[in-house]
């Protein structure tokens, strides 16, 4: 078996190929739907006795009341002090890039006013609470909670509740400086469904949430799936993928090196490198042939990398756009001299990284733009986690006595059409004696 | 039984009847959850065939084969023409409003360079093609084909694809004229979770849409809901919603009509006023009582008052505030002489309809802002459909090679401190050698 999949965009059936290389289908549990929907209910219905059953049970924590599962501020500044002084430097460093990217997404409000007195506008609000999900274990990084609770807070958000399970009441020091360094206003040890469900209803003692954001497991998923509506919520992530165009001119290790930084993530992960130039595709195979026994992850790697990556020959470098703007990947490396006129041609994308010295991982940290961006093929409909998912807009209609007898009739007679017969009535009445 | 519920705000117990008026649950139906699901699956088994199969079992069409389910743009332009001319005038500069209006929301990308040419940015690209769910029948509402298919053509949307079932083979002319008027490209008499499957997974005929918005019935709202993932969706709506603030001092019989204007939708539709002056509310409940009979819909508006209408006293206008943001209604209007200062007061709402004239059924047709709005509360989490649902971002990350090497230790710090080894190496080649 190769260590990579090697395809040739020129040759027969490629379209298929790559289509079944990027399928990726979600299929929903019927039995991780019921038991969320139970424990949802059993939350709704019995609110704080219902979480802390659920915390004792499925995270063994000793709780007798939510009081003991809270996280007080103090410790989150205590987390950030005890952190060795490199680490507490670059965590701030990157929060303070992070939130000055995003103050240049706050949305204002506008209006502008007719010849007749009418003003039509929008107002801008932001959101009131919010909840933000962050796994417990292995997979908790600090940096998603800065990504979450960094734009929450510069839209203006008044409380962001952090909700973080602790198996075996272990907590990450990490992700606690974190939750410090990005204003988090209260941090529960409560996790899984109920913690979702506790967010979206309210209980005694947390406060119904406006919006839920964060990653979490397929309980989590299916949680946050089965209270939106009733609260919003962010986009459901699957696996993260990484798309490289390039040239053939970037050290091939370097582009081996993003690959893998995309690969070790999970074996579902996805990484796809297109190319013009043969010999630098096979350049790349043996770079990563070399590289792999010598990282910590490279079990992961090589499955990801055999089962869903790909080294793909192309054309030339506009034919990687055409192939790009059909994946639209979750993040596209334009690893090209002159990157310019490609990013002009790219329609769908999550984030594009620009030039040699644009790894990812850059982005993933400390660039600025969020790293929660929208995988599997979604970047076609929807846009990096941003400020303005945690503002709203109210249209905002003032009508002069002059605007509603020119509204009126038009009203009115569109009111007739569709049957509405109160609709007419009521806008007549502003012109009609 | 009275004709509208009375309430008090200052009466114990308010905050329980206020959370029981507004109370809404979609209950989710098993049985449609079966038979959509089936249908999908059905859809993107066997493509056009499924959807001719059931278009014939549930709409009774004759057709053979999808082209004699094609509306041409010539009968659409038709249609237009052969409108009554005061009709299809109000049509066309109800569309020539609501363009204007929406043309204020369209987004622009930005950048900005750092001091060692590091460039962050976000690049603005507008879907490619986005379909149109337009019910059939007597729900077929010509100014939804607008409020949707404007905003998207504004965004730059390639092609819009309105699909609308003609149950019997029925068209309705002025929802043909209307997806004229707003630059429909491709309309199809389709309908049903097999419209939706067709247009989130692509037939031989029927090109994979990006977005499908638009309303719908139980199985078209449950299709969408499956779909979600696989293309975006616009919310979900709920029964359409009033809530007039109102200081007394406009005439009882608008206000009264502007109820009725709401609960003319149907028996779950909600219209609720509140007013700090009781013998006004009296005023407006004789109002009711007077003018019901004359309605065409009386029933349904009749149903819709005693079941979830109300009459609310409450102590000022401050307070009407603080309920007008619990309640985080669809539509708000302030009938008030100084609104202003009530307005800056408003976090949740839809739309703010400000002053006596600016009655609501001015902005459902032709005031230029959407009447796509957050129903049930959503308001405080979601917006009015508009442009930026059709637009989506892509982040630009350009680092120099001096950007490289500041944040270069920044990532990979952290990058470590979450285990991810390849992260860190990806960042160190860009600055070490």
């Amino acid at each position: 078996m190769s260590v990579i999949n090697r395809l040739d965009a020129s040759s027969v059936g490629f379209g298929e190929q790559l289509a079944q290389l990027l399928a990726y289908d979600e299929t929903q549990d019927a039995q991780i739907e019921r038991v969320v929907s139970e424990i949802i209910a059993d939350v709704r219905a019995r609110g704080d006795a219902a979480v802390l059953e659920y915390s004792r049970r499925f995270d063994g924590v000793q709780a007798e009341s939510m009081a003991e599962l809270e996280i007080s501020q103090a410790q989150c500044q205590a987390a950030l002090e005890g952190l060795p002084e490199e680490q507490r430097q670059a965590l701030m460093k990157a929060a303070e890039r992070i939130r000055r990217y995003h103050e240049h997404q706050k949305s204002e409000g506008w209006h502008y006013e007719e010849a007749d007195g009418t003003v039509l506008g929008v107002k801008i609000s932001p959101m009131d609470r919010v909840g933000l999900y962050v796994p417990g274990g292995k997979a908790a990084y600090p940096s998603s909670v800065l990504m979450n609770a960094v734009p929450a807070k510069v839209a203006g958000v008044q409380e962001v509740v952090m909700v973080t399970p602790t198996p075996g009441g272990e907590h990450n020091p990490l992700v606690l400086a974190a939750a410090a360094v990005a204003g988090v206003d209260r941090v529960l040890s409560i996790g899984g469904a109920q913690a979702v469900a506790a967010l979206a209803y309210g209980t005694e003692t947390i406060a119904q949430v406006d919006k839920i954001v964060g990653p979490g497991n397929a309980y989590v998923a299916e949680a946050k799936r089965r209270v939106f509506g009733v609260v919003g919520i962010d986009m459901i992530a699957g696996p993260s993928e990484i798309l490289i165009i390039c040239d053939g001119k970037t050290p091939a290790d370097w582009i081996a090196m993003d690959l893998f930084s995309q690969a070790e993530h999970d074996e579902l992960a996805q990484a796809i490198l297109l190319c013009p130039d043969a010999a630098y595709l096979d350049e790349v195979e043996a770079s990563i042939q070399r590289q792999l026994p010598n990282m910590s992850r490279r079990e992961i790697i090589a499955t990801s990398l055999a089962n869903r990556g790909a080294l793909i020959l192309v054309k030339d470098l506009d034919e990687a756009c055409e192939i790009a703007n059909y994946v639209a990947a979750e993040h596209l490396e334009i690893s090209v001299a002159d990157a310019q006129p490609l990013v002009d041609k790219i329609r769908h994308a999550g984030a594009i990284f620009i030039g040699p010295y644009s790894s990812e991982a850059l982005g993933d940290y400390c660039a600025g733009p969020n790293h929660v961006l929208p995988t599997s093929r979604t970047a076609r409909f929807s846009s990096p986690l941003g400020v303005y998912d945690f503002q709203k807009r109210s249209s905002l209609i003032r009508v002069s006595q002059v605007g509603a007898a020119t509204l009126g009739p038009i009203a009115s007679s569109l009111a007739y059409g569709e049957g509405l017969q109160a609709h007419a009535r009521s806008a007549e009445y502003r012109y009609k004696n």
